[in-house]
């Protein structure tokens, strides 16, 4: 992400001069041609208080699942290459949308491609990785005093012109990216809920929202499944120090909650959120011969296939023979199946099996690992609860335990319960 | 239209060496995802006989039109570089769906958008003229054995990388210049009639398909009406001698008809068919000051503004004031509603009048024009049958009347029976 450096008279977006503003709206804020409308009457406003107003738009609704539906009922694999030829379409679609309903409300604005907005990409399909921001034409259209309407989730390979898109939460990541290269004074992320919380309100009804927070715990909340921002748009953003807020379309005048290296003070306790993943798989390799080399050997090949393993846990008998379990998202459940029996025979195992019923909580705030009074509290929490913990992962912000399926929303619950989230 | 040279060796296409030969697929013919796996099937057919296949596809059924319905839902007067980005988008989807049905019959394919084939435009909107064709992307993917297939109807801008249109039939423009760039064996237009007939054969059912026809004619057939091929297209045709074959995607065993600079000799009459046009207007300016200038007054404003006109007609009365008349498209009657009370106080007329329920009908064959009889045979035929006529153009190749909209089918079927056109 370096990003030109972006001419200061340019940056002045055509007005009293300052930093510009990037806004994000997701797909259910743009679901409807007026719902369309409606963010155009938000971002009209928002165009009257900032220097200069840049948009990135979803897909309407869920056009990208349609989209998808349609490529797999001609194929049961479709070419990456062609999926996100495809796929890119809908955040295509949408960002003209938005700029004929600003034009029709009498703002001057204009859509751009990833291709336009410069969003360059590595040479890599479905889940691209921004590389570089050249935000020329978008600086050149602030300065004529328009609205810069960006199609997200979307990127171009600069020497082969190669429509990528960049994977789940893609959107979020071409908004944080744009005020890094644009140096914007803030992006505010437009969604369905009204911001960040202790826990998710649809398991806990008197979870929190939280006013602020930090980049970094965010990150351990957005990674294990706090689905409001995408932890790569989040990494951006404590790269660059982009001060992210994230707010609710359907309710504007709430401040929602702000992601930024100095969240503002409040009255803090370590814990700040309970967060929960459902979908997860839990994997075993059974009765894998103790030696070293055995872990790069099972997880190299998943790896390189771009499949993401947390907790790990390595159970070792008194036969030289160990059990390793670990977990995998749902959704790469298949490609798992497909490299494991490799994966077997190449480290001597007996075999492997997948629990599917699995899910994990945790609990995320600065330091929680270091305070031994945090994790006993979980696990006393838990147990209390009648609930069993099989697998335990934890980084220095964050403790994570897999629990059975069936009782996730039990553990959130009993979690914000226990480190009293509900009350400041 | 110059377009680079392509290399003798990619134009081998991977195989036996030889030209490549163009399809293009409209709109009906992709309408779905059963009639997409039906073209990946012609396709793939032609792939076995042809060293090289470069497809190119119009959008899904009606999906242009419901993105221009969105579109003038949020905005009355969408602006024209916002709609072209948002058309484009219909061919966009269908490419890749093409190629991901192709590949999931074993044909290796790669789609691509307008830019990545290299169709350079003028930079206007709606109705860009293509300026360059640069096809070394497609010449290097056919060197690789790939089917390309092509997002017909849209275009680039090579210095702004805006997106761009090409108008009514752009997609068949598309496919004739990339024919002419890749100096392709022949470009077959896939559509839902057999061919081009001596009429259309829902006014006359015992209409003849013509296995040729030559680009002159046909250029004739087509800018009145026969809505089977675009003129531009037929145009681009003619300029570097493309054979242009008219096909059924539905009737895939019938040849079609050839369009070429040598029709395959037949019995030859001089009419070779009899075209119409429906959503005609007749414009009247009345009681102009006949003096020099005046036509340059009235017809300028229409051409700046895209208006093509066509059978003008001057009724110079003895007062020295005239009725100019003229007819234009239905479609751009809002467009000439605006110009006119301009055009009429320019020039110092009284007024103007329109008559929407005007339609044209037009013999159309080489040298009709040089040939007395066939003008009076045509008007004796029309007069026989009742029907009025108001204006009369005429080309070397075509002679035009128009008519009350609501005698049209039968002065179609009068004029194919004075000519004998059912029979050879």
């Amino acid at each position: 992400m370096t990003g030109r450096e972006p001419a200061p008279a340019a940056m002045a977006g055509g007005r009293s001069g300052g930093r510009p503003l990037v806004q994000k709206y997701g797909g259910t804020s743009v679901a409807t041609l007026a719902r369309i409308r409606r963010v155009a009457q938000l971002v009209a406003g928002a165009r009257r208080s900032a220097p200069g107003v840049v948009v990135v738009v979803s897909a309407m609704g869920e056009t990208t699942d349609r989209l998808q539906a349609q490529a797999h009922r001609l194929h049961s694999r479709p070419p990456a290459r062609e999926m996100d030829a495809l796929l890119a379409t809908g955040e295509t679609v949408c960002a003209p949308l938005l700029a004929i309903a600003l034009d029709a409300r009498g703002v001057a604005a204009v859509s751009l491609s990833g291709l336009q907005a410069g969003i360059r990409t590595a040479p890599h399909h479905r889940r691209a990785r921004i590389v570089d921001v050249v935000p020329q034409r978008i600086l050149d259209e602030l300065a004529l005093g328009r609205v810069v309407v960006v199609a997200g989730f979307q990127g171009v390979v600069a020497d082969t012109l190669e429509t990528t898109t960049l994977g789940r939460g893609g959107s979020d990541t071409t908004a944080v990216a744009l005020a890094a290269a644009l140096r914007a004074r803030a992006c505010e992320i437009f969604t369905d809920v009204r911001g960040v919380y202790t826990a998710d309100p649809r398991l806990v009804p008197d979870a929190r929202r939280l006013d602020g927070i930090g980049y970094e715990e965010m990150l351990e909340l957005a990674a294990v499944g706090a689905a409001v921002l995408h932890p790569r748009a989040v990494e951006i953003g404590a790269a660059h120090d982009v001060p992210i807020r994230v707010r609710s379309t359907f309710h504007p005048r709430d401040a929602g909650t702000l992601i930024s290296r100095e969240p503002p003070v409040e009255p803090r306790q370590k814990v700040r959120g309970i967060a929960h993943q459902e979908d997860v798989a839990k994997v075993t390799v059974v009765r894998v011969p103790d030696r070293p080399g055995v872990a790069a050997a099972i997880f190299t090949p998943l790896a390189e296939a771009g499949i993401s393993v947390d907790a790990i846990v390595q159970n070792v008998g008194h036969d030289g023979l160990t059990d390793v379990s670990f977990t995998v998202a749902a959704a790469d459940l298949d490609q798992v199946r497909e490299l494991l029996p490799g994966i077997v025979s190449g480290v001597g195992a007996d075999g492997a099996s997948i629990d599917a019923a699995i899910a994990k909580v945790s609990v995320v705030g600065t330091g929680v690992l270091g305070s031994p009074g945090v994790a006993a509290r979980m696990f006393r929490a838990l147990a209390e609860a009648g609930i069993n913990i099989e697998m335990i992962a934890a980084s220095e912000i964050r403790i994570t335990a897999t629990v059975p399926a069936a009782q996730l929303a039990d553990a959130v619950r009993a979690l914000h319960r226990a480190y009293e989230l509900e009350t400041i």
